[in-house]
């Protein structure tokens, strides 16, 4: 499994992923799914990928290559626009699984993958888009102002109560581990390290990235009072009416 | 969808469900999924039901059928044990089941259902079962002290957090209840009214039912002071390092 969680505030966008991946449970992995783009002061984008990891690694690699290769028609750095950046991630996207499909018609294996792409290209504001499987995509809105892909029913009642376009950049990323924690505590197909980068709006730079595993003194701080402090708010709660009041 | 759960702590059980049906989201419908079978000072069961409705009710009313009518083999208060009504339940499901299923070969549609099962048969103690469409089960223990069904992955972070055996019976009753609000918030096709039924070791009767929709005081209050009390809990969090503690 996987889970990767996107926010878009006011003041700009949070990725977090976590880095486990599993064919059954006898075949772990460690693999990160958060990946940058980034020619400063130009363009900034993340791409966080879920889904068939052969499909979602050939799709990062030949982004990074069309962006290498400068005779390439399209690149993230030679979109216009941060739609015309959706557009041909799904599009690539699109060709490696049409090409990996063809060659496994005996098989029932799912080549699919799905994105969560953000960022901002020169003066347009960040966006945050879900791209799905077909090539098509969804931006983030005021009222939908997060996106999540894989396993992501656990994670979302925490970010269903918290995430609004106020949320300050560092409130938003603390939602984020809070949400991959409670995944990763109730579903061992996530688990960390999970990796978390912060943009701020019209920086075009990556303004903070971490990685955080179980060992790491801030995310240990987070999980031991994110658990006293839930205990605290569910034992807060009105008791039943014929319960005493002590 | 469906929510319900099950929760097996040392005063006892406690049986949660909400109250909506859907097949589409234009064909909605309210119908209760908690079942109790009560003959007081010898059977206190509850049967939570998940799946087909067509299926859950043949198999409610098949098994309140067995029970009207003396020349019945089977019935669960003639069960001997707790273990006797869980393989009963499972043999009448699989039997409606595959009624089912052979006059709908055509179709596709899926007629199994889950169960949960709970109660006290006679000086047992109290016990809480997973009943498969397939007719087996799993019995709940100190290390797996409650059972879920249907739309569960939402509500279950809290559970999972929560509930342990020395929890109270209504300290149990209302991290249910927090459960099935979270699950209603973050997915329209679970709904209220929800209903809690509390049963006490030993009592051999139902100990407290109610039924709580979105105009129940109580149900108001603790919604909203879980609202309150998670933000506080969330904001309440260690601040990144360079986060200036103000």
């Amino acid at each position: 499994m996987t889970y990767c969680v996107g926010i878009q505030v006011n003041t700009g966008l949070v990725f977090a992923s976590d880095s486990r991946t599993n064919a059954g449970v006898d075949n772990i992995g460690t693999f990160s799914k958060m990946h940058p783009f980034v020619k400063e002061g130009e363009v900034m984008l993340v791409l966080l990928s879920s889904g068939n990891l052969a499909t979602s690694q050939s799709v990062v690699s030949r982004l990074q290559k069309d962006i290498k290769n400068t005779a390439a028609e399209q690149s993230l750095f030679k979109a216009a626009d941060f739609s015309e950046a959706c557009a041909y991630v799904g599009e690539v996207s699109r060709g490696v699984q049409k090409q990996h499909a063809g060659e496994d018609q005996q098989n029932s294996v799912n080549v699919g993958a799905t994105f969560i792409l953000g960022g901002q290209i020169g003066q347009e504001r960040p966006k945050l888009a879900l791209i799905y499987p077909q090539g098509n995509y969804l931006l983030a809105t005021a009222e939908t102002p997060f996106f999540q892909i894989g396993e992501l029913k656990y994670g979302k009642t925490i970010l269903d109560r918290i995430v609004e376009p106020s949320l300050s950049l560092e409130d938003a990323a603390r939602c984020a581990l809070v949400s991959l924690d409670s995944t990763s505590r109730s579903n061992v197909g996530v688990g960390p390290p999970f990796e978390v980068l912060m943009y701020r709006r019209d920086s075009l730079r990556i303004e903070q990235r971490f990685k955080y595993d179980l060992e790491t003194d801030y995310y240990q701080r987070l999980r031991q009072a994110w658990a006293e402090n839930l205990r605290t708010a569910f034992y807060g709660l009105p008791r039943f009416d014929w319960e005493r009041d002590d």
